[in-house]
């Protein structure tokens, strides 16, 4: 079906491999929307039914030579990875088809070596191929948080100081390659993300508060997402989503903010309106101007 | 009995304002050894049945007229605020006897007005009325970390990198005046202090590493304690104790580092006993030398 759609996007033909989540679905859409020729492919045992619908195949992790050849007869010259992984694949789950074999040297080499993340690896791998990889930001942008008050809800002076503290925080904490969130209540810094996740870290606000080592007069203080500078945006977009808005709902915080243009509002509609129903500002901020 | 012990320090008597915990009595046992004249006042609902043992008198908080009264007649020139508080005082415990009353006003104007924290602003009440503010580092320097390994394990070399890790972690984070703790594991900061306190974090590590968001082959990683640049020392030194030793090794770390001469080590024996048994170094370093 996505193939019958005419070519209308200057670049050529892109492949998206979609793991779990609503997310492929909705890059999906917007490919077809924006007229872009594009080929799905599914990841076994992730991608959701609706994604597996409109997907050309459907591929497990042994079979990479398939997944080169489907590449290659279909004349798809950029990539986009979108979608969670669940499941980690195994080592053996890789012993698959020839083309897997055949290039099983060059990916342990890739994927062993160096101190690049994994998926930056992977990138690697298609990249050595002669594929470009891209990102949300090249071929989806209607996904991504728009500058300004992007909710029904405006932050207050105290809530854009608050931000702005976030902020520094999570730009410290980049350099060091550690999280990409704080949240700042009353003009102090009350949690910082490490390897538990945006989720845990507004878990463990709304328990805080709810002992008393938060405090603040009604709903006050914001979550900040924001890029760490060495993040390979393409596959690593800061993102929030129902269930983030729902957290810091919990947490007793005024609103959320992230990096304008660089920072993805998964499922929008329904994200923003439960924003707007909760009382939470949404926010997009340039950090160069921090405004 | 304290009285008993002739003056030997070439500093003036000091009192000893005590909290809870274990803390207050273990620095009384030093000032008692080094023959360093003093007084224990004892918090009432605070201190230990050991603290209220040795103490001159006990005082509530609305008895501070009382208190500045017995520093007075007994001579008292410095004073040394330690242990903890369990039960934050409520406004009506201040309406207590008239030298609190008479201070009401200077005291609530130090409460209330300024950035400080509450400690320091206690620090200025004290100070005010003409009395020399000191910390563990100035009267009892045994309890303090000293410098290198102080128990049986050493660090490898993997450990040191990840404490220098979390040493630069916790500094970028002192500036904002956040945590005072990181945890870093494998060459990666997998956890930062915030309002949650080191005890959570350490917990937060434990769980993640039981779902394997934070991996190594055996016990691996190190928790770093250090001040901010800010902080007060005088009434709130970075400290461990047998609990932060037993929730490191549950979070499978290889050791706990802290800044040599400004950590405080509290049951020195118990601490380090539980540290040699499970395994786990404890290790003071130099942050200027990071050695």
């Amino acid at each position: 079906m996505s193939g019958a759609v005419p070519q209308m996007s200057d670049s050529g033909r892109i492949a998206i491999i979609a793991g779990n989540g609503a997310l492929p679905d909705q890059v999906v859409a917007c490919l077809q929307q924006g007229g872009r020729d594009h080929r799905v492919i599914a990841i076994r045992g992730e991608a959701s039914d609706q994604v597996r619908r409109t997907a050309a195949i459907e591929l497990g992790w042994g079979e990479i030579g398939r997944l080169y050849k489907f590449l290659e007869r279909n004349g798809c010259e950029e990539i986009l990875l979108i979608g969670g992984i669940s499941k980690r694949p195994d080592a053996m789950s890789f012993l698959g088809d020839f083309g897997t074999l055949r290039r099983l040297p060059k990916i342990l080499k890739a994927l062993i070596g160096g101190d690049d993340s994994l998926l930056t690896k992977v990138i690697g791998l298609f990249e050595v191929e002669g594929y470009r990889v891209v990102g949300i930001r090249d071929v989806a942008k209607e996904l991504l948080a728009t500058q300004g008050i992007i909710g029904k809800h405006k932050p207050s002076e105290a809530d854009l100081r608050d931000m702005k503290l976030a902020l520094e925080a999570t730009r410290r904490l980049g350099e060091l390659d550690i999280g990409q969130a704080a949240v700042a209540v009353g003009g102090r810094v009350v949690a910082l993300e490490g390897a538990e996740g945006t989720d845990a870290m507004l878990e463990r606000c709304r328990d805080l508060r709810a002992i008393g080592r938060i405090r603040s007069r009604g709903a006050a203080g914001v979550l900040v997402k924001s890029a760490k500078p060495n993040q390979d945006l393409r596959v690593d977009l800061p993102a929030i989503g129902p269930r983030t808005i729902e957290l810091a709902h919990a947490a007793g915080l005024a609103g959320v903010a992230v990096h304008a243009g660089n920072a993805l509002v998964s499922e929008q509609e329904l994200t923003l309106n439960k924003a707007d129903e909760l009382g939470l500002f949404v926010y997009g901020f340039d950090p160069d101007t921090q405004a």
